[in-house]
């Protein structure tokens, strides 16, 4: 079911310092932030060979990330996101083993403009996923 | 400096569940477990196209990740691990910039039998990262 893995998404409490990190100390490519008011981040993306990095800071009030940073001060890993090709198989699939899709169960548009979920982290050892239908 | 994305470790505290929850709910392509006394973990790789998860288990008492699972019964996502050319080169580099590599400083002999480094999460957006030599 899953394919490529899209992205690890890190939430830090400060942007400036971590693309600080990824460009000046590991010499990655480090693309310009972008706002997302509507999901209540600022992500700037790393650009990996292979892969990408998502670091994500709280944009707003009512930033889904905020709880993360107070519990994580100095960040985390915050979920890491698989690729499928068909998000309702997916959520069908996941359904029947009992695990639990975040919010009413539907897919959202994310931030890449895809559809996605998000599984419940205690039914998948504890690592909040993320699967985006490509 | 990185290349990359090697692989995402996650500690988990029973290997059978977590091969389960790969295997047979997100349906990957699941290798066969591999004790490694010498790091201390049991290792269960998912091969998905673009990079790998590493799942560890702790193996004998003294087990590096048995201090997270403590903290994180449920298991976790416990490192990252980023490709260099040159460890050495890398490893000047990061001390340098004040980012502190753990142990002694100096490279050992990883999972994959390849020369490898961690570095302080604290120096690193809270995120525990390995970087190995390819």
């Amino acid at each position: 079911m899953i394919g490529r893995l899209n992205h690890i998404a890190i939430a830090v409490p400060n942007l400036t310092d971590a693309v600080k990190t990824y460009e000046q100390i590991l010499g990655a490519k480090v693309m310009p932030p972008e706002q997302l008011p509507e999901h209540g981040v600022t992500v700037v993306f790393i650009i990996l060979p292979n892969t990408k990095i998502e670091l994500l800071e709280p944009l707003g009030e009512n930033s889904p990330i905020t709880a993360f940073i107070t519990k994580n001060p100095a960040g985390g890993m915050h979920h890491i996101c698989y690729e499928v090709e068909d998000i309702e198989v997916a959520i069908t699939k996941l359904q029947s083993e009992g695990v639990r899709i975040l919010g009413d169960g539907k897919p959202k548009i994310g931030a890449h403009g895809k559809p996605v979920i998000f599984m419940h982290p205690k039914d998948l050892n504890g690592t909040l996923i993320e699967l985006e239908q490509i």
